[in-house]
């Protein structure tokens, strides 16, 4: 595992404002391909305005730590806190978040300069030194604004898929089609007692711990995600359309929404193309599926013979390589995930697509919530949703973890999510 | 009855390149204090975007007058057929109307480009000289946009009220309070077989016609609009909790959606306040209720013993009176009711609100819709609306006539409409 | 016109009493086929349970006649009048609407019990002589039984054709087919002043009246309704699928639900039939088509260049000829719509189908509401609603006369509702 | 762990016979106090009729049991496959769930015939010997039966709550108040290697396999279910109203369906009562809590400082005890949970109320489902169901077993579901 970055922002002999700096920075930069009405409107309840992610995260830093810090800081507006937090119920009453896209105002502008007036507050007092717990604090809302960062992407790529003239978010010139082997090796791994869990140095969410050992049985793993040409092998098979490879909530979302390929797909004289943040493109064969909700990718283990691995069996195999991957960069990324590499071994394990695993997103044992509003952040939504691990090419470069716990509901498909498959040994 | 204005459009002699410059230039102005995100964002499936009003506007002259008549003419884009056709099933498919704040581009400046191409077009037109039919269509596509103007100012109307902030279209200084006398006075009609609907020279919708017999019986109706005192002491006498005086479906909106006010109105500090186009402002007594639904209004009417009039009766009475009142004035007016001014007999019938009247909105006898697209424009809504006469603070001036038929459905409150009363004489 | 039969009931030296037996036994006779489930299920919040109809109806004696003037009557049982009120509000609380089939218990013999015991009570009561205006609500609630009789039919055959084994009703013998002739011929009538409404002596709503002058426009009418081989026609020429022959918010229906028939058409091996009172049987060509909507039945008129009448129209012609038809006769009719006879002239007006008009239910020339509950009658629904005019297959033999009005939303099917065509002369 | 009583009936020299004959007149004998109409009528989605559970089992025995094996069985009603299948996809299409209520016809009657014609031919064919896997499919038929017997009292429990009159399905006398301790003590148990799961002789679930090893900590769990006294305790200290209590989700219902108390539980005169099969009772301040949600469960917990078991834990201490309790005994139970015996260690473990534990209902590793239809039992539910233990009241006796594992939405409420909690050791 490759040494944390943002870890070294709060430690000592360490520059803290860089890093500041630099996360914040990218924000701006992956909202500078948007105009004001991109940035504003809201395209399904699940998503969030751009305008939002950039005030929200800003907010955060506002609220929790210059307001409890910094007595003479000045409030850029109060009527901020309504508008953007986000679900805090212990720091008041909230727009509603279906109804965030009603903010027309204020405008972009302002939340730049919203964004600049407590970047200065907040450089100076990263510059009068940090003590614990406000220098975990701090570290704690980059690494929440990181995770809007990746939000802001999908939120836009949901958006622009809306609109029927499918505009695209960076560069639409289609990227390179890189041919990689077709066949997938399954690479094994011992059971018994093993430790999983954050429990070291370095940053992680709550919910990533507590470090605990827990029992795994022998188990083999795909060396790569499952890509776009067998989802179409099982598209060709029937596999949305026989309901003994669905758990029973997928088959009613099947019914309900007929879905009938991955979410953005769509089928123009024969050939299947897909919305990305380039705009429409055709489908690459050899890249990872992706945008399929929990229920497909449990389908599709069935269908396959194999099943999902647990996070457990994940995170353990994750340790044996290096963390790197397709990862947004920025927004200078591809954008798109990106064959597997040639070569044996597990390889995409992180970035490109977060990959489902069968584990519901629970309490580790002896896990507990942090006091006050920052105890609201994971463990209240530990009900009805599943763990997802590894990043995806919209997450921030150095964002992800091994010990990562992402979550979404089996049925939502709007994030860069796509599977692996496991097997028993 | 003054004489109306876009009659001369297309008359013999008449400026009719300027006539329709100026209507054109009216919708510019009202966006003029719109940011892109303000024109982008939809509030409600019964509201549209600013842009998509000033480009479906635009399509209806590229569509109806242009692509027909104009062989040289291009496209400016051919996409926007699809994305600015309204609701024109003979047109081909569409944006579905519920959607139509999903399309953050074209942008604000592009559709104010595209306005500049189709309306270089349309001058070139109309200055090699214009013969009905055509003439008659554009006509019909400046009142369409006139209408379109309204919708513009409610709309936004709409969405600024979802804004916590309550941000102010115009200049938020309050207006000065007008000192009206409390008292209204009835003015006595004689019964008979009168003439109503449009029959003579000049634009009217297929809707107001034909002009057509229709018996009255003898009544008498007030002297102004129901004030927003009056509605007031509607409120403190219970108005809004008994259920004798209510409709049914009124009845169920009101348990439903909790209605105890005005659309808009809210209590602050035990004093009545409302959104306007000028921000939060306190209610104006004098002024007339606004913002009313039918449901609302006909149980008022039940609440005073007496009842709406019919629009018959109120066409009838209009005529009595010269067509003055507060209007839009291409967005320099007030945008809010005034208090009735001082004096004795009929005023405010025009301008000021929309008044509802107990008319369903049905064909008047040997109505028969236009062939072809624009014989979708009327006739189809002829089911589950209430007419409504007079104009509102929004309409453009010169948009009404006496002959004039507004329709929405009962439980609507987003226009400028409020009520007038009447009695069996 | 027929002489009014129930009108007898309270005139002096009329058998009240008998009257007063025969319609409460009529109630009976047409439950007698249903089990104890079959009266107890709500199988649509429009429809309610046999039960229900058998029960409310007996609430309305005990509340408005009994309680009111009988001191010494003892309530059969106090939660009834929670269980059993419709909506009158100013009668107290009542069971929701849509949990109508919840009540399993009293079961349907309790039901019985309690008319027997009102019935008595009731007998005793109009035994002893009956002044005004006792004497006109017994009246009253008499039709109101009538009504809701023709409701117990409808409601029932809804819920039978709930069940995919389509249960009949009544004897499922297909009826024999009548040969009549094919064309429609029109009958002219003359325009003028005339007079509609109830307003002479015998029972009538209040709806009904006042009678009043209106003025009407040289029409014709159709002799006959529209049958099903009419309707076949215009479903072959695509009339489901052609948007510029509906209204919008009929359109909107189509879409919604899929509608391409009338209600409980099917077609089974290339022949449509339809459940019945008697079973799934086959469409009659000859008969009027029934269980058709508002917006059906005004697609259908522009289909055929006609146009619907209007219900000052359809009054008027329906005093020229005597008020026979196929009626309910105590459930002992044929419960299905039959061909119109031989011959010519108008024929059909009463019975068979409900005659969609297009005139929307609004209140009368000078109409008001009578006082107390029973004026929450018919004047709170004058909204959103249509005027049928003449009776149908279900409606109780001697229940409708030339002035009443039926009414319904333009989307309700369940009815035996079809339509005969005008035009303007 | 008792002896299993099921597990005889297809063991060698045991009464199969007798058993398949106790069990079916056990689901009659629950029926009997029914009418028609009871058993007829749904009460929501999540219920079904219990006629339609009386006929289900049935026709699982018909359809799995009968039609494969017995050549020259005749099917009572060819239409009953449509009627009666619940989601077996695998077996064709049927009526759909939320439709059940509509089947008025078969009668109750009707099916006890269709339950007495499939039992005779039953009975012949376990009486000629049965060998697996035809035995096992049988016996599974009967645990399925018991199954839905504990439904049908729950569906009728909701059935008879949605009536105002509160009828009750057993004697409605009150019972005997138990005093019994309020302290509640907490029973430790070492971590380590356990072994869980179904693996031995006897009957089980699917989804109670494989045996296999889990991994547990040190933990204590309370002797006792949480009571209703204690459960007042938690609502008078604001435990519905306060967010951080509660989960994302849960927090969402209470906002929607506005909880505050359990459900079925009334106020009446500042005194909390609660809808019975007993009728409206007093709440019993010593019995446990049932009828709550696991939402409700977890914010208990959360509150008390506590936590909810795991299923491992929940099953581990549960070999502890003997399995005796409070279970429905046939209908002649008590029909309500009952206070905890006097006395120390582990009670109420099973019986009473079912226990929601905070795993979700996940396969255990190496879990497969079975082939063909009986394999559409349990794995395809999978997914956002939290797994409950121990039984309830309304458990057929014999029914439960320490590896049986019972699921349900973290929303639902109406059946008999309470909580104990645990804690880390």
């Amino acid at each position: 595992m490759a040494a944390h970055p943002l870890r070294k922002a709060v430690a000592p002999h360490v520059d803290a404002l860089g890093l500041y700096a630099r996360v914040r920075a990218e924000s701006e930069a992956l909202a500078a391909p948007l105009s004001d009405a991109d940035a504003t409107v809201q395209s399904m309840p699940d998503a969030s305005p751009a305008k939002w992610h950039l005030a929200h995260t800003t907010w955060f830093f506002e609220t929790m730590a210059l307001k409890p810090n910094v007595p003479e800081y000045r409030v850029f507006d109060e009527t901020y806190n309504f508008l953007f937090n986000s679900y805090y119920e212990s720091v008041g009453d909230r727009q509603p978040r279906p109804r965030r896209g009603m903010i027309t105002r204020p405008s972009l502008d302002e939340i730049l300069a919203y964004r600049a007036h407590v970047d200065a507050a907040m450089e100076q007092l990263i510059d009068s030194g940090l003590q614990r717990p406000l220098a975990d604090l701090i570290e704690l809302g980059l690494h929440h604004e990181q995770q809007h960062q990746e939000l802001l992407l999908t939120d836009i790529l949901h958006l622009f898929a809306q609109n029927p003239l499918k505009p695209a978010y960076r560069d639409p010139a289609p990227l390179p089609v890189v041919e990689t082997p077709r066949e997938t090796a399954y690479v094994p791994f011992d059971g018994g007692i093993i430790e999983i869990g954050h429990g070291g140095e370095g940053f992680a969410y709550d919910c990533e711990g507590p470090r605990h050992q827990t029992l795994i049985r022998p188990f083999r793993l795909a060396d790569r995600c499952v890509t776009n040409a067998e989802w179409l092998e099982f598209m060709a098979d029937g596999g949305y359309r026989d309901p003994l490879l669905w758990l029973s909530d997928g088959w009613a979302q099947i019914l309900e929404h007929r879905w009938a390929a991955p979410l953005y797909w769509e089928e123009r004289d024969g050939e299947w193309g897909s919305m990305t943040l380039r705009g429409f493109q055709p489908i690459d064969p050899n890249a990872p599926v992706a945008h399929v909700s929990y229920f497909e990718a449990d389908a599709f283990a069935s269908w396959a013979g194999k099943r999902l691995p647990t996070e457990a069996e994940w995170e353990h195999a994750s340790l044996t390589i290096d963390m790197d991957g397709v990862f947004a960069d920025g927004g200078a990324g591809r954008l798109r995930p990106a064959p597997a590499k040639a070569g044996t071994g597990l390889r995409q394990m992180f970035g490109d697509v977060w990959e489902w695993t069968q584990s519901p997103f629970t309490p580790y044992p002896g896990f507990r919530a942090a006091e006050g509003a920052v105890g609201e952040y994971n463990g209240k939504f530990m009900c009805g949703q599943f763990v997802l691990r590894g990043g995806s090419c919209a997450t921030p470069t150095g964002h992800v973890r091994p010990t990562y716990r992402n979550f979404f509901q089996p049925d939502k498909r709007w994030q860069f999510s796509g599977l692996r498959l496991a097997e028993d040994a």
